[in-house]
């Protein structure tokens, strides 16, 4: 079997100038980025203020297995099939971090005959975007350790900057850190961190942000720290709004790319989806809305997660409604589900996907909650059996819910075909009313309940002492009003990871809050939740190299 | 007076699709970065293979002061003022660090109506190249963190790891910090510290890197720590010279820009000039050669460290001998080494001139003792008088030397008209013959002892005892063949920023050596030098904005 980067560079990709083209754009659009990159200009979206916005797919998944469960590239392959049956669609992604790519994955841009090219630019330096936001992370950074240092004005405590450092790598040795040693020339000595730069607030703000003004503002809102007298600090006070937008302005043009069969993708940001919402950003959401008349988009781990952030935190900042979602699922993970050991879900077990089908129905129940007609996309992995995937179809069938099986990893947008005429069915039928599952005006806690009950499933939750204090002191600071972001295990609906299935009876437990002022979200941490993954102890880069005509290998 | 920035944002651009043809460049023969900016493939180095390689001439300075003498704005402005007395030239520029941007300077790409464009872009992220180093760098550091993690099969003593991390801004906390804390699921605690990406190892690898496979070499053969017994370890070891290339591998491609007069300037690599050797890229300056009949270049500093870091690393790394340098001299620089107060630089004052001219004086000599002919450019500033300005042309005449006043600052290409005839002239003359300071088979001692009394005018070379044992250990490591980058401050001949003029009788100490062995050069360590700069109390950055249609504000 041939393996993604071959598939890949086997691919004929056309200019982005002829992407382009097919969208009607003209040159004051879009900037090239080599021959196959572009970024779209500010202007186009002033230009096409008055054409109406296209349909919105958001693509979501139940509980993924660690590997997961080709949610990109159903999102990919969906895109293609749409574009297949006439319905002149754009696909919306996130861009991959070098930090995984090197480490365990060695590269994310779809899969097989569903991926976005070029798929080794993308998952290297692509346009830049990460390394703008890694060096305007760190200027701030600099700029607070300097103020400090230089007569601190501001009365900043220094044991109370939360702003952490970041590169965009999977470095555990700068998880904890001490700076400013070597004496009174080297600064103020105290404990940091580095985070991987897409689990950074500033990710996050270029994500939610809708045009540059809204950027500079959400830029200038950052609370980096506290006082002496537990005042928070902001950017703003700081004067380092204008800076940092400046070193973000071209990072916040959405980027567009094609797929293998020259559908356009747009491929723009990329949050963590614990600490942050791990959706793409905002401004390539409505780009895309008004270039297609409609939108395939994904959101990062399973619907308790991606979802939720999208419906009740994404779609807030950008002042839109998703019109149908699709719902991924696989044999494997709902045999994991069910309990078979990571290991044996390539065996056949139908007892098993019946006891692991719950985790389906719950995130069924959860895109019912938000009054949005949904297809179940079953993708088709090689070591699925006829049994197990005709099960799936036959329940859901059951359950009155539209099911297509996706095989687009291996066929492409001819793979997508029979879900394609499903999603499009589903929007035209027409959604219920869209509601979120909680309003801005509840208090954080009942925003964070709401969560956990209606979307976890959960009986209740426990807030630590510390988490309480913080509930209490974020609403003083008029921080009551912002949507949560919860940060949980991505691998069960609970916050325990080794809880599969459909948990009932469980409490969530809030050991602490984090407020992203900047972003407009207050982070709800439930267990532990890594901001800065480690490497393995043989990485996917020791595989890596350059090939003779300057080509990538090793990305995979 | 308008500003560098007001000046450049009125300039008008050409495409550079008009720069490249101007080149009869091929559409395979570049990639656009956005209209206005371009890489060079690999594939048009070969296609050119045959072609006759262009005249080179390196323009340097006196010692300079700290705001400098604008060597890069004669730079441009010779560039331009070639091309207005019809000789095909290009020019070879370094592209500016963020740090010093953020910090002091406010941004740098020659200057008033000599500077390369677009100046915003140059000054912020370009076309990525040192976000690609800084990668490159910190992903070497996060391997080497993670193999003593690991299981540490290499022996690496982490006291021993010389390999330091790097961001490419101005930050004195990070200069000394201790990573790896927190416990043993967070890697091995250690002393680290973080260099100016500019200051980096693969920085001066990527400026004297040849090409692709030879970037490789390169990256392979760095020595980033050593064992318990203090045998060196590299990352061919390390197995990762495959990955760092494949991150580095578009950022060795030249870039392409135009100046303000449509010249077309490669800005690629840029290494500090202590600690590293200061010059372009040898990619940038090989594909200048090719491209132009005449190739102007610069180096950082003085010509004591500029100038004799390219003649003897650069040169030797590329493969070329100059044809010609220009020697930059001001009346500011020249009344500060006649002993007037920085602060009264601006006042006229004949004496200190006659005083201090002995400072050109000694790099005239200097680029004599390497057998090339050279012309004096006294770059005008506003403040200086006829009086003065008569001063040291009469004073040049009388020395023999051909001497130009320039005023390209002012008027561009045709300010410095004159300048550009004395260096045809110049070079149609032709070199006597040009010869190194040193042979790499003199001992590491030897090459040291040359540069201090053949360049610096020092009568003898001090060694501390640390760096006498460590002459004995790079020798006994091989490493004996190396070239020697000097690492001195760049406000005196002497290791001392006080002595300014000609000082005379003195003593270089060398207090420590330190081993660049993939850039290929052993770095010898007068005095301190700092390789992370801090910031200033009210650094640059605190006045740059975007304007309302997107442009940079606050970049001077």
């Amino acid at each position: 079997m041939k393996s993604d980067i071959q598939i890949a560079q086997e691919a004929t990709m056309k200019p982005i100038a002829s992407i382009a083209e097919q969208l009607n754009l003209s040159t004051k659009d879009w900037e090239p980025y080599g021959h196959y990159k572009a970024k779209l200009s500010y202007s186009l979206m002033e230009d096409l203020e008055e054409k109406p916005d296209g349909k919105v797919v958001l693509v979501t998944a139940i509980n993924p297995t660690p590997a997961g469960e080709g949610k990109s590239t159903v999102t990919v392959g969906l895109g293609q099939a749409m574009n297949q049956i006439q319905k002149q669609t754009i696909i919306a992604l996130r861009e991959p971090s070098l930090g995984p790519t090197m480490g365990i994955k060695g590269g994310a841009a779809g899969g097989g005959y569903s991926q976005v090219l070029p798929m080794e630019d993308i998952n290297l330096h692509f346009t830049g975007d990460i390394h703008a936001i890694t060096t305007a992370n760190n200027a701030l950074s600099a700029f607070i350790d300097n103020h400090i240092h230089q007569s601190n004005e501001l009365n900043i405590d220094a044991r109370k900057v939360g702003w952490k450092r970041v590169v965009d790598l999977n470095d555990r040795a700068l998880r904890e850190v001490i700076v400013g040693l070597g004496g009174p020339k080297r600064g103020v000595p105290r404990e940091d961190g580095f985070n991987i730069t897409v689990a950074s607030e500033i990710m996050a703000i270029l994500c939610l942000a809708s045009s540059l003004d809204d950027l500079k503002k959400r830029l200038s809102e950052i609370v980096f720290g506290y006082t002496y007298d537990d005042q928070p600090v902001t950017v703003r006070e700081l004067k380092m709004e204008g800076a940092l937008t400046l070193l973000l302005k071209d990072a916040l043009k959405p980027n567009l790319v094609q797929t293998m069969e020259h559908t356009p993708a747009i491929i723009h940001g990329g949050p963590f989806a614990n600490i942050a919402h791990g959706c793409n950003s905002v401004m390539a959401t409505n780009y895309a809305r008004k270039l297609g008349e409609y939108v395939i988009t994904e959101a990062g781990f399973g619907a308790d997660l991606g979802a939720e952030k999208f419906l009740n935190i994404k779609t807030r900042a950008g002042g839109f409604e998703p019109d149908a979602v699709v719902l991924v699922a696989t044999a494997r993970a709902l045999k994991m589900h069910g309990g078979v050991p990571k290991g044996d879900l390539k065996l056949e077990n139908v007892e098993a996907l019946k006891a692991g089908i719950a985790n389906l129905k719950k995130h069924m129940e959860t895109l019912e909650s938000f009054g949005l007609p949904y297809v179940i996309a079953i993708n088709r992995f090689e070591t699925d059996s006829e049994a197990e995937l005709q099960f799936i179809e036959e329940w859901c069938k059951q359950q009155g819910a539209s099911v297509a099986l996706t095989e687009v990893w291996a066929k492409g947008g001819q793979g997508g075909i029979d879900l394609a005429y499903k999603v499009v069915d589903a929007i035209d039928k027409g959604k219920t009313s869209f509601r979120h599952t909680y309003e801005l005006t509840d208090s954080l806690e009942t925003k964070i309940t709401k969560v956990a009950t209606v979307i976890y499933g959960a009986r209740n939750v426990e807030f630590s002492s510390k988490a309480k204090q913080q509930l209490q002191q974020y609403a003083e600071n008029g921080w009551g009003d912002l949507p949560v972001c919860m940060a949980k295990t991505p691998a069960s609906l609970s916050d325990d990871p080794t809880k599969y299935g459909r948990p009932t009876d469980f409490t969530i437990t809030v050991r602490e809050l984090s407020a992203s002022v900047g972003a407009g979200f207050i982070v709800a941490l439930t267990g532990d939740v890594l901001t800065m993954p480690g490497l393995p102890k043989s990485p996917a880069a020791l595989n890596m190299d350059v090939g003779e005509n300057g080509e990538a290998l090793g990305l995979f």
